[in-house]
């Protein structure tokens, strides 16, 4: 930790300061430059309150040397993590694509879903039972009834399902259908709660960014999940919220290189939610590909126009279909698989 | 609803549309210009799934008409609505100062805190006993003893107390320990579980904004609490993420006019959380008492730079003593009384 | 237009609209529903003031029907248009990649940057003799010197050179020079003055899109060049700015698809300013070409940790080398060439 | 500045930043902790190229210790610069309003407003006769006729006048008409040579802050005009572009205080363009006297609705009027003037 103090900070702020260092454990440095005195605090810095150190008088900066996130570091683990749901690996040299309808609906929607998502040649299959929705007046999903309708659908063509939690209450009815991957949403990413629960499990996580969390507050919280057990943690990238009014979120494309110059563990895109139209998956879904990430979700429908949410993002059998020949295209050409 | 259609639109996508607001119980009404055609569907808006209208072919554009908030709309109650907390009232005239420390430490601290917020001459108390904090590493609250270090504290001075929810398993333990007014914090302005467990009881809430959301959504947000049976909303702004980095959130002050005109529930602003600095706690709260605001949240603590947490934006007693008188004046100056 | 009135509109409140729009040249058409009242507009909406309109008694809404942009509107033009520059094809099937220095610093390092662009394959080259730097105390760019250095460089090769122009009293300079593509930077994209200016050369223009400019802002600033007469316009993302700090820009890889929607002009991505470090540039680059881009524009120096500007961003040789050939194998795959 | 190097740098990796700060005429200064080694570099850190020690091997971070501007910081000169417009003080106790309308029209119009500008209070006035719209097909300002028509009104009332250049050919002509102020509009904030050619002048300057400028990059570009000999600098905060929908811009309230506090000129608040609508503007502009802001810019028009543009914002003669009453107590209130 370094703390730089203003130009006028008296020799009793600067002591205050070491004092503090001193009392949190760590042993203060202090170095007087013409302009500004700094402090560095040499020692274990997740023992250190930066706020407190920032109240003090004169203080004006305080600058982390560490990184504040340790088991979901790179630092911590060098090699890419593979996580293994049923059989299939997520975050090797083989990319997936988890596709399925925004939610269930039907026993049939969901039988028709499965039999597209196979064909098309995707090996996990997505739905959701729960939705969360900005309307208290809409569709809030089909219940724990989605839950069976999912499983029996996806068991048929050996999908291992994925599927969003948003109520921790919900946590034993998830495991009790066999989930296979656990969702947490956007709106539930600082939902500290709810992280600390699927932490105690061990099904993976599937942990979407939050609607404007920044790179660094997406990896503490699945450092909440991993501190409390699992590691079985995949991130998903799923646009963030910014000025533009053109398309729903901007998808941050940049984030797959630095999460993966910064965790061990696979990064997914959700280009769906992150453009808004299904005119847009094709193109965001290739650049996510080719930028380096290890898998894809997409929303994938019957009969799209029909969906009973979402209904303009889902792409048709046939789109999902075409859409896999250029992805696997691409993945050969940076020397992987799909 | 108005529906603008691409100008290659045939009769076939026109008929489409017109079927499709048909099904939903609209009429539709096609008005063709010169380079778009432009479908109105006249009836109960609410019935309207806009997604399926944008999703099909050649739809460009569709427009709300409605406000998609019913029972916190203004439309639906002129008047400004005044809660009761314990006898304080909220929302009318005469404004609030709800202040105390981010977290309940001890029992002493909260003596001293309640000790300095009454006799600065605020009516109700704030402080934390469960912390949402962005490590998993970091202070997480003292938990439910705290809440009864709390209240004991405030009944001393006839305080009622100001505390937030994070899970909605607490619920219970929280109307057991008779908190005043609970509040959802911002991660969790969009948890829709937690929303409707407090729409389920009587207690006030204070519902924070979400980091990033529009005010369309926070609306939607208290729309949740309202429909499940609880009006008793207090919408509170704390500053929203920018990409501004000189301070830590930038309050939205032009959101107090924008609310004040768009629900009849009060509006107060949490000056504490949104600049990050005590430096810059004083200018935020009289900004918004000017600008129309029914209340503050601030955080106060006996001996600041020893706070356990926030301790660099917490006011000290002499601070919020002198803030009270500048904002009394203000109230004044507007014809309102603090 | 369509204009959506306050439910408590008057009779009289609705005939000043009418009154309005009538003046303004169009029709009205007024349709009362239950709850709001709602006229259209219909005729030419280029002559609507839609701030007139915001501003009458009860006035909630005022929605555009049409576009706002024309000539660079792919509704007045449906074929893609490909810019010709000394004879190298922009926004055609064949995808281009401009690259050079961030800045023109000596004749050897330009010819040096000249070497590595054509050996990589690249037909265009890049580089600054002005440079917009955020501090006056700043490298500033060598100047007009830094024209004639930069001409002669790539003249050995047959590469047609890109540069900045910042002020509108060095075109005729430029012109001088035989500059084959004016680059209009971030800073400028609404410097209207300078846009009418280079709008009446036929010089083709790179235009990059500002900081925070939304699409269609971005859209009508184009459409000031064109409105002046040169329709040689090329538009350039660059990465906006979002409240992430992990990175410099946020590359909007989306933006790609809804342009080349929008409009039939060619579409290029930066991808070196956008990250703003080296590393990222193949991740964001390849991310492009994927999503369908144009074209790039590149930042490469034969010894970058020794740039004179952004030495953190640009390509060694060896790093262009390996990137064209990924990109190249993407384009195949998507049915284009480079 | 403060250079952390990644875990795994080797002895040549910090032999090489040493050796490059040596370069750059500072000394260094290693100190290995256990997980990282940070390098200080001492001396004139405005010698340091940030970006040529990032682009090293194994560089994490570089952080500076001393702010980037000079001329402009409080550091330089603590007490508050106090500017004389023609006699009237802006940046001291006493707070100025200036006031008039979006664009000057007609002599008449200008007359009118010049007049109640002055019945209000105001001591200064504003108008454009140059325009910068977002779409070549709008009215662009009257043009020099305008600054002659604006001359004349406002001097009948002893007015100085603020107006906005646009473009650098055109400061002769505004230096011959005798404007007082000279306004930079927010589209102009990072023209450099626009900067460069107001600091060759005296004329005072209004800088509107960039529509997604932060506060350090603004304070540099005041940097830009103090550096090029004009010190007579007044910063205008005018709201920022962010996701909100709801209104023009958000007010940016928080950056007052922070203003203040960095830098010893006047600050300035243009509550009009901020909103975007006239009943916003009362709000907004008692928060901003009351966040310690030094005066306002707002615009004021006989007759609103019919502007020549931003008819939607524009303040009536009796709102200014009843405005200034509001704005005079509030300032009392914390011990200034109006």
């Amino acid at each position: 930790m370094i703390i730089i103090l203003r130009s006028e900070a008296s020799d009793a702020d600067i002591q205050a300061v070491e004092q503090k260092i001193r009392n949190m454990g760590l042993e203060p440095h202090v170095s007087k430059g013409v302009q500004r005195i700094v402090v560095g605090a040499i020692g274990d810095e997740t023992k250190v309150d930066k706020e407190a150190l920032e109240a003090l008088p004169c203080v004006e900066n305080v600058v982390r040397v560490m990184k504040p996130y340790k088991i979901v570091s790179r630092d911590s683990h060098h090699a890419d993590t593979v996580i293994d749901v049923g059989g299939v690996p997520i975050g090797g040299n083989k990319l997936q694509v988890i596709a399925g309808p925004c939610s269930v609906e039907t026993a049939e929607q969901m039988q028709q879903s499965a039999d597209a998502v196979a064909a098309a040649g995707c090996r996990l299959m997505r739905g959701g039972a729960f939705k969360p929705r900005t309307s208290p007046y809409a569709f809030q999903g089909v219940g724990v009834e989605g839950l069976e309708m999912f499983q029996k659908a996806a068991k048929a063509h050996n999908l291992p399902i994925v599927t969003e939690l948003m109520d921790v209450r919900m946590l034993d009815t998830f495991l009790d259908h066999n989930v296979d991957v656990i969702q947490i949403g956007t709106r539930n990413m600082q939902n500290f709660d709810l992280l600390k629960e699927v932490g105690k499990v061990h099904t993976p996580v599937i942990l979407k960014r939050g609607m404007s969390a920044t790179i660094s507050e997406w990896l503490m919280a699945a450092e909440y999940i991993a501190a409390n057990g699992n590691h079985n943690i995949i991130f998903c990238e799923r646009g963030v919220r910014t000025f533009e009014t053109a398309y729903r979120n901007m998808l941050d494309v940049t984030a797959i290189s630095v999460l993966k110059r910064e965790t061990h563990l696979p990064v997914i895109i959700d280009p769906s939610h992150a453009g808004g139209k299904a005119w847009m998956v094709p193109s965001l879904a290739r650049a996510a590909v080719a930028a380096g990430a290890d898998g894809l979700l997409i929303e994938v429908h019957p009969r799209p126009s029909e969906a009973w949410c979402d209904a303009d993002q889902a792409l048709s059998p046939d789109q999902i279909n075409k859409l896999m020949g250029e992805l696997k295209g691409i993945a050969q050409v940076i020397g992987r698989d799909l």
